[in-house]
């Protein structure tokens, strides 16, 4: 059932600041993400949902012998991501990618891994999608999965400005047909997938005044990742645009505070097909 | 400055049925906690807010060389811990109980190591109890702080009655001097307070269908600990018993559901004085 790219809402968007925010974001966040990724015994490695590329990237810096192959829905995001590959100097015989919908997965090889990262939280049936993988990986493939958990977002002191923003963006990604605590149900989905060997782990940021420079990196980093959803917020009528400025004040301000706390856990799943 | 212990507000009451009821939510959540405590090399232990010498009783058994001073300040809760000890077997040579204000210590000598907890979120300035134990720590003691951090409770599914009995719950602790979310502000409270080497975990249970037994445990101790707060809330005119009894319900289904997920965190710390 192939839908439409043009008709299809993500709450990020597809402009070229957003898709340049995504690969910052990535650096940003890729040491909690990655000290618990080892692909090092991997060489064909399946990327579902590889959107602009951006943890593509990180997957051929760390695991030099990968040679990837990502899929993803979106033209736009694939036109992105080649060009990023070009700039880097990764040619065909180190990456590809496909355009399909990754609930109906047709591949032409079978794979050795496969990674996950920030893409099931758009998917109205994550089950559909670690299914139809599964014809695809090799027996005993290892299976990465890192995804949101946004309950878990708190920062100290509590200012509700940021607080009901985030809550309405969450509510949005739920009306869009996304998740944003598909994190916390990666256990049950990876079972009903019939994957064995299930491992879930919670990693991210707990930032108090010990450090403070960090602590300002990832307010920054949070403002812009909560402010990426803006766009289709105002143009649904479900903020303001003093509500937008109100919340990014507000981080504003919790960065400045030597005594703020902010804390996010993202969870990580390992399985095995 | 002594306070009546009459007259101070205690979430959980002082009941012979609630002192019973830490005992056995102590032994509950004894893994999860006691698996990244180490106090093998330690002699000399103060354990501050020992209440009914639930941990107590735990620290013992696991570090058979210790001997334990807990400071407590309700009477009631020492009886209670003493009459435990006795049962169990510990002698004066091994634990002894002392009734003070932890704010404001006065002790006989000084201790190789320090434990806290789930007792800052009960004290309305936790950063006087840490500077007030630090003179009868020896130096580079450590100190092992463990507490409660209350926004980070989830369940799959969303059941309103569960989450806002929850929210009021930690209303109410909040407006009784508490701290529902101190465990997310440990790393500034212990720097505040002078400790050095401060290290943060979080831990706790992330349950669902692959651990069915688990989970249905888990579910009822959370559902006892939620029903320990009502005779107070009801009492304060904050909850009904038809809403205690619909979150009870909630929690009850949740327990039965074989695709429902439990996820909540505490905060530990590590830091020597």
């Amino acid at each position: 059932m192939k839908q439409n790219p043009s008709e299809k809402k993500y709450i990020h968007g597809y402009t070229a600041l957003e898709q340049e925010r995504l690969r910052e974001q990535a650096l940003v966040i890729e040491k909690p993400i990655y000290d618990f990724i080892d692909f090092a015994n991997v060489k064909d490695l399946l990327e579902i949902g590889s959107g602009v590329g951006a943890q593509t990237e990180i997957l051929l810096r760390r695991f030099p012998q990968l040679q990837v192959t990502g899929v993803e829905y979106e033209a736009l995001q694939i036109k992105k991501a080649q060009e990023n590959m070009s700039k880097l100097g990764y040619g065909p015989e180190k990456v590809r990618f496909i355009q399909q919908d990754a609930t109906a997965l047709d591949l032409d090889k079978t794979f050795d891994a496969a990674f996950i990262c920030w893409v099931l939280e758009h998917i109205p049936d994550p089950v559909r999608v670690l299914k139809s993988m599964k014809p695809f990986l090799k027996p005993g493939a290892k299976i990465s999965v890192t995804e949101v958990f946004n309950s878990s977002f708190y920062t100290h002191p509590y200012l509700p400005e940021v607080m009901d923003y985030w809550g309405i963006y969450n509510s949005y990604q739920v009306s869009i047909g996304g998740d944003p605590q598909v994190g916390a149900k990666l256990g049950n989905l990876l079972q009903e997938a019939g994957y064995r060997d299930i491992d879930l782990r919670s990693g991210g940021f707990h930032l108090d005044s010990r450090m403070p420079d960090e602590k300002q990196t990832v307010f920054t980093y949070w403002k812009n990742l909560m402010s990426s959803g803006a766009p289709l917020l105002i143009q649904e009528g479900l903020i303001t645009a003093t509500q937008l400025k109100a919340m990014q004040d507000g981080m504003d301000r919790l960065r400045e505070m030597q005594d703020s706390v902010f804390y996010y856990r993202f969870i990580q799943a390992t399985a095995y097909a």
